[in-house]
């Protein structure tokens, strides 16, 4: 192993041979920890080529159980996002493109830190689990087009112990390391090809488009050399996404959305995330086609429809999905207002996720417990006019106590000017 | 802690608050060994300028307990070498400047891999011992002027845990690491002074003289930054020191040497080495008066008087001292001859060493036992004439079957030419 540190500190490119030992022996725990840190940290600087990516994410992929969807009829399409504030898009998405006839296998994860997740979002809806076998996994995939699981630890165990050391070594930030970890773990859930929606802005992992494409690029190209269709939505992520920030509360939005209603800008995204999943699933032949799939499974409703069958398949209470107002909510709530008058210029992302922490809608560590009816609804997004006084966003929380450091946060988030922003699209680019 | 290996990832300078929450970690164990691998490979790649590294060095000396020898009169100077195969100066420098009136109070190591140690060449002599308390430390050297400890482990527990991390993720070649490794050590012990010997050339951490003044110049300014005067000798080590590698074959090299007779190359370095500790000490106005006075406690015999002091203050027989064939000696012996004709013009320092640890002599890893009289004996030196046939060294092992494997490492080790090779001093510069 120290050979191995020593030659990719020294800049050279490492054999599969050796990829795969310093995999194997962190699973089996023959190399310590602090080898694989001081290795990660070589790589940090040095780098890695497109080949030794390959071999990671090969290596990660198998490094534990993988799902076999082959049994499964057609293209499998994944879709990974990197992470921001306000994120229901697969809550939307998934139920649309399972409706149009693609299968829909997902593997979603819990919040942390200013970022919420899939999973914790659909335990509002009370007695939906994610705990399922393999075999029940595929069955309900065969069923009802559409099953959603937790991560499986029997799933890229080698990801989640490199994960772990990453995030306390400042080792995340490095293009191989992050897609052999995405692709990876992909992957081992049986996708054929991945939609990935990299998110840029004051909410994401990375605050410029041009990082955001070289690491595109890379994902593309490891995507080829395994075989796999990549495609890339850039997204801003400057502002939450959507009008809610908060478990249940985006979970109502959700629903609106898929009724129809809804933020214009989530409704885009979820279209243009859509529309690449089912043309890489060659369900349709053009991305507008997909788009106009998509929009008429909204109108008819038969994305809500497949949203409450995947509900109460995985048993939850679809009662909800008929009436959102018993979905949780938290017992107080407090208005945020406008302190002047003019155009809101910025809703920093991660101030506002950071306040719905504060708020309970999120964890501070992996061990906090979150309050699913807590978060923000904000009335006002980027590009309003508002006059002072005017309710920017509505707080709710179980702990009273916790408005005023949320305040204190989104006093920081907002930027109220004399003249109005330049607006951006939601989608930035598409790579293909 | 993941802030500042961030900090220093990112090249930026550490305070020294930093350093000291470090170092802190380390020992409380409170930051886990793969943060700590993580920042010192960001060390590796980053540096630290010189005020980062005497915060360091300050760090690591105070991480334990610490030597005062300030009742003893007189400025302490002690001698650090880096390592290298056939190295048995201190053995003769030591004795001779403490018979010159200057304390030496040393603190030395055991060998490892191809460099030997001075305290297991001591053990030659049957009974002789490093174990002893601080008082009796300084107990001794006020009463010899000199007293040789092993490394304690309640001295300088920081660079302990920090070398043995180092030794095993490829971070050891960073001057700020191996700068404040060694001079915390030696501050840690109480020198007021310190002369470090550093070997360069085949069988020594460096190869290049360029990287060693680069070394050199580093630690002689935290030298002053910590107010410390330091001398570095910069010395060849391209075939071994002298005609001896192994712990009593040197034993009986360093006799010959303070009675007078040994390799001049050996006595050489000796002098020069002595002379510069002597003047730290301000003992001697001048090198060239330090260099008379040694070379008369040779002459006089004082030297090899004061290192029969010694070794009998630590318990040691000096009966070997008189009789040095009693000095133990391995029960099988081969020659290694010469396979042509011609000038030697190298002998790979380094394979010989890796020879003499297949014999015995050295230990593989820190828990092999040593063979005390295995080695070589080595009957020609860079620069012979020999003819084919001609006995080039005689190997000395308990263990006849390490003889083929040996062997092997000195058919490597051996160049014989047709034409002389230029020859070079042992001291290839001294540095102030």
């Amino acid at each position: 192993m120290q050979q191995i540190i020593k030659k990719k500190r020294d800049g050279k490119a490492l054999t599969q041979q050796e990829i795969q030992h310093v995999i194997d022996g962190l699973i089996s725990e023959e190399i310590p920890d602090y080898q694989i840190s001081a290795f990660l940290m070589a790589i940090y600087f040095r780098g890695m080529n497109d080949e030794e990516t390959t071999w990671l994410t090969d290596a990660v992929l198998k490094s534990g159980e993988q799902i076999d969807l082959s049994s499964i009829e057609g293209a499998k399409v994944d879709k990974h996002s990197t992470g921001g504030v306000g994120d229901k898009t697969t809550l939307i998405l998934a139920p649309l493109v399972a409706a149009a006839g693609v299968p829909v296998a997902k593997m979603s994860g819990r919040g942390l830190g200013h970022t919420g997740g899939t999973i914790d979002k659909l335990e509002s809806f009370p007695g939906f689990s994610v705990d399922m076998s393999k075999e029940q996994f595929i069955e309900r995939i065969r069923k009802h087009n559409i099953a959603i699981c937790g991560q499986n630890a029997k799933l890229v165990p080698a990801d989640k112990k490199l994960y772990a050391l990453r995030d306390v070594t400042a080792t995340v930030d490095n293009h191989s390391l992050i897609t052999s970890s995405i692709m990876g773990k992909k992957l081992a859930c049986g996708a054929d090809a991945i939609v990935i929606d990299m998110k840029v802005g004051k909410g994401a992992y990375m605050d410029s488009i041009d990082e955001a494409e070289k690491l595109a690029e890379a994902m593309i190209t490891i995507g080829q050399k395994m075989d796999r269709k990549v495609v890339v939505v850039i997204s801003a992520m400057d502002q939450p996404l959507g009008y809610t920030v908060g478990n249940a509360l985006e979970v109502r939005e959700a629903i609106d959305t898929l009724k129809g209603g809804g933020s214009a800008e989530l409704k885009e995204l979820c279209l243009s995330l859509g529309a690449e999943m089912l043309k890489l699933a060659e369900h349709v032949t053009s991305i507008e086609e997909g788009r106009k799939l998509l929009q008429s499974l909204i109108d008819d409703g038969s994305g809500l429809k497949k949203f409450k069958e995947l509900i109460a398949a995985q048993g939850g209470d679809v009662s909800m999905l008929d009436k959102p107002e018993l979905l949780p909510v938290s017992s107080y709530s407090r208005s945020y207002k406008a302190r002047k008058a003019g155009y809101i210029t910025e809703m920093h992302a991660m101030k506002i996720g950071r306040a719905s922490v504060c708020l309970g809608a999120g964890r501070e560590n992996k061990q906090s417990k979150i309050d699913l009816g807590a978060g923000i609804l904000l009335r006002h997004k980027v590009g309003d006019q508002v006059v002072e006084g005017d309710t920017l966003a509505v707080l709710y929380s179980d702990s009273e106590s916790s408005f005023d450091a949320a305040e204190q946060h989104l006093h920081e988030a907002y930027h109220i000017s004399d003249t109005a922003p330049k607006m951006q699209p939601i989608v930035l680019k598409t790579m293909r």
